[in-house]
């Protein structure tokens, strides 16, 4: 199994979401985040303001997944999450050991 | 050494902490997140609203731990968190290569 | 490639960003968290209230890095975030499988 983690642009998480479910994800966990990538002195536009300061709002969504899925997972997120403008989002990946299902005590693939 | 991050209903994080206290873990990190698990149809009551949507207030913790440790804190986790009820969470495990606590530089187990 | 997690204290994060900058980081994620570590006894303070309840609150900061930097990395981070007080924080690393950047399809190396 494996982690994936996305930082993406806010206005682009109900997309992936949407994809993401399409694609028949069965979990994922979102939290907020603030977000620096290089600009290579662009600056990124959120909400009509420009950020040319370091940190602008993202969205960080996790999946665990099995290990024959993270390609296709990776590749939903990144064609949801582009806009082809900068700081579209990084995507990585983690090895996950094993997983709990809290409510039955289910194990690893069975967890997911 | 391993990162456990466990993703849990919020109404459930004091009991998972008083356990994971109890049970003599020395730190720990803790996010609030939203989350998403395959409810099967069902709907998740958080507060006394149903949420049939797919996003859910929880809380994330990390515990990064010693290998022996692993599989008692994960354990320790589940049986604080579980209710039966779905949505009790998940917990998953990653391997973590070199810890260093800030205040002493101090490395690995010694951080720990 | 590894993913570098930082947990500071909040005061800290300007330095502990203008040390990474200098030092050539590409992106960054930062959340906002709350931390739990060991305090002997001894209560943590922060903005003038002292915490001696567990949960303080602190900056996550997550780095991928290049295998190469990732020594480096870790030095910067623990060199600009300590104050030799309790609860200057803890940083670990954790072994990265690929990285995509969303907006070109890059990846890996090429991706950071
Ligand atoms: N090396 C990194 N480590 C951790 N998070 C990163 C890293 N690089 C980028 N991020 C996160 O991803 C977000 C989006 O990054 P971004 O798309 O700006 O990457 P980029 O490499 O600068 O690409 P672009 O040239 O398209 O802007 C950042 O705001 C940050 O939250
Ligand atoms: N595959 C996953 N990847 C990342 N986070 C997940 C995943 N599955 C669940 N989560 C997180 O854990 C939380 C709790 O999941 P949940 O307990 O609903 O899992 P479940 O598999 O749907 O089990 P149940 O049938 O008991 O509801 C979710 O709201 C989400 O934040
Ligand atoms: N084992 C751990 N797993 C996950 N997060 C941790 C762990 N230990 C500490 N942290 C996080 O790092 C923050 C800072 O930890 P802290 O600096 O207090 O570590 P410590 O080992 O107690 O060192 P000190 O004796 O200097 O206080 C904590 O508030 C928590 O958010
Ligand atoms: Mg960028
Ligand atoms: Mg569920
Ligand atoms: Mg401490």
């Amino acid at each position: 199994m494996k982690l994936v983690t996305a930082v993406i642009k806010p206005h682009k998480w109900e997309e992936v979401r949407e994809a993401l479910e399409t694609f028949g994800i069965t979990g994922m966990t979102v939290t907020e985040a603030s977000g620096y990538g290089r600009q290579k002195g662009h600056t990124e536009v959120y909400r009509g303001a420009e950020y040319d300061v370091s940190l602008v709002p993202k969205i960080r969504v996790e999946i665990v997944t099995e290990d024959e899925d993270v390609k296709d997972v990776v590749d939903v997120v990144v064609k949801a999450a582009a806009t082809g403008k900068i700081g579209d989002g990084k995507v990585w990946v983690v090895p996950v050991e094993s997983v709990v299902r809290v409510r039955t005590g289910e194990k690893d693939e069975a967890a997911l």
